[in-house]
Formats: structure tokens, C-alpha cells, sequence
């Protein structure tokens, strides 16, 4: 009955949601074009055989922007066996809705930016939110790391006082490259199955999903024009291809979302769009002591109060 | 009674398993340094703290090859959970040693070349052989993917005619990039849980995982050989680019090796070292019709009979 009960208090379709999620889509690509005053993104729609599909759009070769997608999708299917336990045992189908971005700037000085939201239900009635922001700096710059992690505080805590901590332990925990005990980055904030409970209705948390998703150019836009001008030397360039290769195994071995989506059969070149153009894998490479790459790595931590 | 009566036709010691593996890794060094002509393995000894250690040996900057490792390892421990279910009900400890090479040249002329052979025991009397060579051609080129595989084919043919063609199938099974659907490479052979039975005895098993060590250099040196006064365009260099992102995502998503080595914690530098020092990832990247990239896609097959 607890789905039920859940399900009472919402009011939006799942097509509201698709819609959502693409007019936020949208807005990114247009922003983030202007930050690269040169490439903009190409437009590819894909069909499931299962039903659905999906609008990709891909950014390369900009003046800023080497690599990077804004991905969207709507499908619908029979529900996978791993699902089953997540579900009403009446469940049989889902419907699930997403737009996730990764964007791989040339520029070392400029972080890597990873975004995603998402919904999720079955014919059963379950349904549930999830999503995430989070940096990933070359070089930790620790006053835009604060800049970064404030703009999503203030966005969390216009829905709930709760959700920022609670979420932004979550990112700690999630972009965690366990293999190498370093976080992906700075983090940010993560969730997962927001189902709604007495006090907040899923409808209330659908807001909530938007506005993370539109607080993804406030916090990365200003970073990226302010380092945009910034040069860079040889030797950071390097740094930034070995950072790329942990962001590589983050996201071949632990991302949830790239393994669900390898194991389901989905659209790989969607899929692994997340992978930069170039990175390097350097035999036990060690920053020298007091560097600027020591000091990114003393940051890649869990638990760093950054907001 | 099963692990007894195959214990029973085991005469050597596990020592003696680890000491053959690392006289088979010395000279499969010395043999490559002869190729390179100009760089040399380093060494690298390092100990776990549940017992024993391993000795890594890379090769970095040389005149041909870019970088590569060969990794000795003999540890031991308190047997992990996910290994109960391949073992007799009363073991609690293991034995474990392999060797382990992941070789990537420079030139695209010049295939990525892999082989491990490793032996596991228990306190309990389990215990078993593995290993596998296989070849990663940049471009494939047919007449040196034959001669790959008849070495292969000779080694195994010598101790048991059922051997090549079973452990080429598990090969092609093996080295799959299921959500590519293609192979890593033109394969090889692969086997493993080899307890030996009624007509073969373990002794027997050991002396042909020697022999399958000791087909390494005769198998892939001469195609190096051959290869590396070969030119190659800035072209064939980003397809290998490309290739080496396949090998990433071979063993990040898939390998068992490297993903048992990430779970249980073992020296991950070690484990890496099987990733190339540079990959790429190009959205969408399709060869044009009838180019080589193209013809060696479509040799990315199982089943195809080289031998």
C-alpha cells in the first residue's frame, strides 16, 4: 500500500517529466554553447527497439570544449529482472526518463562537469526521482569549489534544510574511486528513489528536480568563463590526461548509470559519450611533494565541507 | 572425494609453481628488452599484508614499445567470500600465483599483445590452473594472426589435441566486448579451472602452462620483429588511439583479473599497469567503407578459424 499512498500525491504525467527534462536540456546546450563561442552541439534522435528513445547532442572541438554531450531520454520497456527488487512485486513495466551531461573542456584549468536527473516508474505505480551534479577539477581551486557546492546548497535548500548535507555525503560517497581511495572530484550532490514521503509529495520533489537541473549553469558557467583565458603549460596538460584516465575507470567500473546501461543493451555511443577524447595512463605516477597536482590530490577526499 | 583423487596426481610444490612463473617472466623480459633495443624493465618487488607479494616489471619509452608490464605475483590469505563457491566446503585459505604480461607498442604497426598463467590452491586440496595469450592487432593483418595462432595451436597440440580448439572458442567467448559487439582482438586461447581428471594428471597440466608461458616470445617476437621498421601515418596512430579505448573498456568492464584485483585490494598500479599510456574516445567514430580500420573491424569476429 506504501506506493499507493506515494503515487496519491502526484499530479504530473511522466510525459510533464520528458518534457521537462528536455526544455532543461535545451536551455544547458544553448548556455554552454556561449561559453565556447564556436562549436555547437549536434543533434542526434535514436529509437529503442523496446520502445522510446532519445535526443543526443554532442559537443566537440569548440574553442573550449573538447568533448562533451547533453543527453536525453524517454524509454519504456518490460522491466528488467535486477529492477525486480526495487519494485510492487505487480510491477512488469517501466518507463524511464533521463538527461545527463558530461562535458571535457581542452583547458586543465577548467573542470570537468558531470550532471544528471532522472525518473523513474512502473506500471504498479512506483515512482521515483534521482540525480546529481558534481566537479571535477584538474587543479582544485578552492574558492570556486565553495562557489560551486554554495550554488547547489542554496537551490537544495529552497526545497528542504535537509537535503544538502544529506546529499552532498551522498555525492562523497558515490563519486568514489574506492580502487584508488580518491574521490572523482570535488563532488557536489547526489540522490537516488526520492519517492516522496508524508511530508514532501512527489510532486513537490519533481520541482526540486528541476531546479537542480537548472542550477547546473549558475554553478558551472561562471567557473568556466573565468578560466577560459587562463593558459596552461605542457606539464598541466599531462596532469589533466591522467585525471581524465580516473575519471575513465570512475565511470567504466563504478558509475551505476554507464552499467545499467551497458548490461540493459542501451545506445552505447549515448552511453560512453561520458569518456573523454584523450587520457593517460602513467605507471605509478606521483605529483612531487608540494606541487599543485599533490595539492589537488590532498583535496579528493571525502568530507570536505565545502559550502 | 573429487578434490582428493585429483590432488592425489599433484607432485609438485606451490613454491615450485611460483619459482617456474617467475623464471618464465625473466626471460620473457630479457626477450622483449632484445626487441626494444633500447629500454629495459624496471623492477619492482612489493609484499601484501595478508602474505607474500609479487615482483612488477615495467617497460616504459623504448624504442618500440610505449609501455608494458609483466607482473609476477605468489600471495596468500583467508580465502574471500565470492571464492567459497568454487572451492571444497572446508577451505579457508589460499594460494595464488600468476604471471601476467599487457605489452603496448608505439607503432599501430605492432600488435597489443597479453598472456597470464596462474595456479590457485586451498588448504583444502583445490587446485587449478588458467592462462591465455591473446594478440590485439591495431590493423590485422591475416597471414601474422595464422602465425599467431598455429604457435598457439603447436604448444597445445603437443600435451592434448582437444586443447587449441576448446581454449580458442574460450578465448573468442572471453576477450568479447559485449556491448561492442566485438572482440578484443584476433584472440588466442584462454582456459581455465584446469584440476586435471582420469586421463591428465595436474603434473601434467603444470608442465603444459609452462609450455604455454614459454610460447610468449616465439609467438609474438617475430611479428615485432617484422613490424617495427614499418612508417605509419598520424591516421593509423588515432586509430590505435581508438583501439587502445576498446582495450580500456575490455578491462575495466569485463576482465576478471583486473576487477578480482580492484575488489580484494591488491597493489592497484600492478593491475593498471595493463592500461595504455594513451587512449582516445571519438563520439560516434565509424571507419569509411573499404579503409583498413574497416576491413580489421570486420575480423573483429568469434569464430574465425586462424589456425
Amino acid at each position: 500500500m506504501e506506493a499507493l499512498s506515494e503515487t496519491m500525491t502526484r499530479t504530473f504525467t511522466k510525459e510533464a517529466v520528458a518534457s521537462a527534462f528536455q526544455n532543461i536540456q535545451a536551455a544547458i546546450c544553448e548556455g554552454l554553447e556561449q561559453v565556447d563561442g564556436k562549436a555547437s552541439f549536434s543533434k542526434e534522435e535514436w529509437q529503442m527497439a523496446s520502445g522510446g528513445g532519445g535526443l543526443t547532442r554532442v559537443i566537440a572541438n569548440g574553442n573550449v570544449f573538447e568533448k562533451g554531450g547533453v543527453n536525453f531520454s524517454a524509454v519504456q520497456g518490460k522491466l528488467p529482472a535486477f529492477m525486480k527488487d526495487k519494485v510492487s512485486a505487480e510491477a512488469t513495466d517501466f518507463f524511464a526518463t533521463g538527461m545527463s551531461i558530461v562535458i571535457h573542456p581542452f583547458s586543465p584549468q577548467i573542470p570537468i562537469i558531470h550532471a544528471n536527473i532522472r525518473y523513474f516508474e512502473t506500471n504498479a505505480g512506483d515512482a521515483w526521482f534521482g540525480g546529481g551534479i558534481d566537479l571535477t577539477p584538474i587543479y582544485v581551486d578552492e574558492e570556486q569549489a565553495r562557489f560551486f557546492h554554495t550554488q547547489l546548497k542554496e537551490t537544495c535548500d529552497q526545497y528542504n534544510p535537509e537535503y544538502y548535507p544529506k546529499f552532498k555525503q551522498w555525492a562523497d560517497d558515490y563519486f568514489f574511486i574506492t580502487h584508488r581511495n580518491e574521490t572523482r572530484g570535488v563532488g557536489g550532490i547526489f540522490f537516488d528513489y526520492l519517492k516522496g514521503n508524508d511530508n514532501t509529495s512527489l510532486d513537490e520533489i519533481f520541482e526540486f528536480v528541476k531546479a537542480v537541473g537548472n542550477t547546473f549553469l549558475k554553478a558551472y558557467v561562471p567557473i568556466a568563463e573565468k578560466n577560459k583565458t587562463l593558459s596552461f603549460t605542457e606539464e598541466q596538460k599531462n596532469w589533466q590526461l591522467i585525471r581524465r584516465g580516473r575519471y575513465v575507470e570512475f565511470n567504466l567500473v563504478y558509475d551505476r548509470g554507464t552499467r545499467f546501461g551497458l548490461e540493459t543493451g542501451g545506445r552505447i555511443e549515448s552511453i560512453l559519450m561520458s569518456l573523454p577524447e584523450h587520457a593517460s595512463w602513467i605507471y605509478n605516477h606521483k605529483p612531487e611533494e608540494g606541487s599543485e597536482e599533490e595539492k589537488t590530490l590532498q583535496l579528493l577526499k571525502k568530507g570536505v565541507d565545502w559550502a
